[in-house]
């Protein structure tokens, strides 16, 4: 034991080769990747997957997600994305758990000719950069989603975009991090010096602000949940992402019958439902698919996504501290970017070789950035350090 | 202890005077008045105010509530409502319970030309019964309740009309019951031969139907509430009820903060809240008061009302069954009639003379009732009575 050292929880081994400070699904994924090639792994949280995965719909969709002016993100999205049917299929097996993943595509509509002629260009900007977006004619729209209100004025598929309940992939992803040997301890980490460890991970999402520096702010998302009366599933199997009267929202069905309706995105910090949201996000979500009018609201909830000032996750070292990792600010994408998050952090740990799809998306594209406090460093420097940093960086 | 008799739990006197089947508001209000008039008397729930009253809106509006063809219904509410002022004084005298009693008056609104027109036929009917009803101009409606919307068209005002929340009076009536000595029994009542009495009072609300076979039918009802951010008031005084674009609303402003919305009105029974009912009620809220999109939605809620076929309360012994009497059926206005159904039933009970009050509302109107069995009265007749017959029919 190091003495004044940070104190460090019975039965954890000591000194981990690296400390993921956040158990939601990035950080999880980091520590199954990580224990799974043999590194002593700790993994810090007060309560796992309650944060922005437990509100998040989970559409695996980087090609209805390709926004004007993200195009490096949307190569990310698109990596991370073509990743997740091996990574589902190795974590389901892994765990024994159903992940609730589903491949029926996203369609993309317009309520009214509004929507429609702003949906046109989004599609017509996807289809630029070379991804599969078929626009459909309205008969085809209503053939293969017979759901949709009548008065929808068009759509168009994105049949790669696919979709995972992320309340079944926490638990998953948890069950496989512990069966590779990684030890989940249940508490928060105030100052990155709570932990040592030859690296530690932050993946914390808007908590990695305080410990890191970094320019993570909390992004407000509200979202609903509705379930289809009856117990059967809902009676459409798209997901359907939409413009309606100028509201963008989207529809994802689950095979239990859930609906989730969302969302909005909102520069506040609180975590209350306001009527006016809800109120926006029924609307436009009956407006497009009718029948959900009939659906139980079961559920009203808010969330803080981590975002960053160019919308991107923060992938890599901290500037001046190369024991740190940052693995957060995935702002509305934390779920579909989990699986190239988890392989490129954990081979940079293991390798000392940035993949060069982090290139642009390592903190110090923000300038540099001065960690609150040195503790760590100085703990590795006294002997809790098992890696050496040319190794990863 | 009767050989056969019902099963009396532990520390119950035996046998009471009366027993009450439901502790919601009605039901206390009858054990309050008979213990403090000397009875002895025992209410059996198993959830104690967890009925209609937890979802009621608690508007004590006789006037508001005056409708075509309900004329004996609205001399009762009327001849309630003059009772509430010094029962509340009273309850919250004996309780030490602040009641959230309100006494600004009901604006009655309608937002369209459509909606106006159909609310200025309801008031002229309301004026012609000789409620005080006094339209107002729109600058004068403004000047009330600025938070309305501009595009509201006109309004009345209901001075008289008042309002108390239901929340705090379950347990308000609950402690003054129990203060004037009557017993709380935690359990439900299957049977009527389950309680031995010398009255038995079925106060069960739509449970009164199972009990009595008298025709009470759940109607489901949803109701929203909502607070202001910040802890802060309601931006208006007034309860507020209207039509907008059709959709009747209400809305009811607590010190607190909370605003209460309500309320559909199905022939449903289940008590599950859709998507399409919150969505109504919303928009309907929003369009009348719009700054109550800034609210919170602090909770969704659906609960049953004891509906009639005359949607009138029933009143007064079951027909063959002097011995028991019912309290139900209040439909809508349980909780503004509870001080005339209170008094009226314990007045039967200790007099035997029955109010000309009740006369409209007895069990009987609906022709011959057959109790499913006939225990409580084998067992009065075994000695388990302590009243004679003729003292209360």
């Amino acid at each position: 034991m190091l003495t004044g050292g940070p104190a460090q929880p019975a039965g954890v081994p000591f000194p981990p080769d690296v400390a993921v400070v956040g158990a939601g699904p990035v950080g999880l994924a980091i520590a199954w990747r990580c224990a799974a090639r043999g590194l002593r792994v700790v993994v810090h949280d007060p309560a796992p997957g309650s944060g922005a995965a437990h509100v998040a719909a989970g559409m695996l969709a980087p090609v209805a997600e390709a926004y004007f002016g993200e195009h490096e993100l949307t190569g990310l999205l698109t990596a991370s994305a073509a990743r997740w049917p091996a990574f589902a299929a190795e974590l389901a097996d892994v765990s024994g758990a159903d992940l609730g993943y589903r491949a029926d595509g996203t369609l993309m509509v317009g309520l009214t000719a509004d929507d429609l002629a702003e949906a046109r260009r989004l599609w017509a900007y996807q289809q630029g950069l070379g991804l599969p977006v078929a626009v459909l004619r309205p008969s085809e729209l209503r053939d293969r989603e017979p759901a949709l209100a009548p008065r929808v004025r068009g759509g168009a598929l994105a049949a790669t975009d696919h979709q995972v309940d992320p309340r079944r992939l926490v638990p998953a992803l948890r069950t496989a991090a512990e069966r590779a040997g990684a030890t989940l301890v249940a508490g928060a980490v105030r100052r990155l010096s709570d932990v040592a460890a030859g690296v530690t991970v932050v993946a914390a999402g808007c908590g990695a602000a305080a410990l890191t520096g970094l320019p993570v702010r909390p992004v407000k998302g509200q979202v609903l949940r509705l379930r289809a009366p009856g117990g059967v599933a809902p009676g459409f199997r798209h997901v359907i992402r939409g413009y309606a009267d100028g509201e963008h929202v989207y529809l994802v069905p689950r095979a239990g019958g859930e609906v989730v309706v969302g969302a909005t995105v909102e520069e506040r910090t609180d975590t209350t439902v306001s009527a006016g949201a809800v109120l926006r996000l029924l609307r436009a979500a009956v407006d497009l698919v009718p029948e959900l009018a009939e659906y139980d609201l079961v559920e009203t909830l808010a969330g803080l996504r981590p975002g960053t000032p160019d919308n991107a996750p923060i992938l890599g070292p901290l500037t001046g501290r190369p024991d740190v990792l940052a693995a957060t600010g995935h702002h509305r994408h934390g779920i579909v970017l989990t699986p190239v998050t988890a392989d490129l952090i954990s081979d940079l740990i293991l390798t000392g070789e940035p993949d060069p799809l982090l290139a642009p998306f390592t903190p110090d594209r923000f300038g540099l950035v001065t960690p609150d406090e040195p503790g760590v460093a100085g703990a590795r420097a006294s002997g809790g350090a098992t890696m050496k940093e040319e190794r990863w960086n």
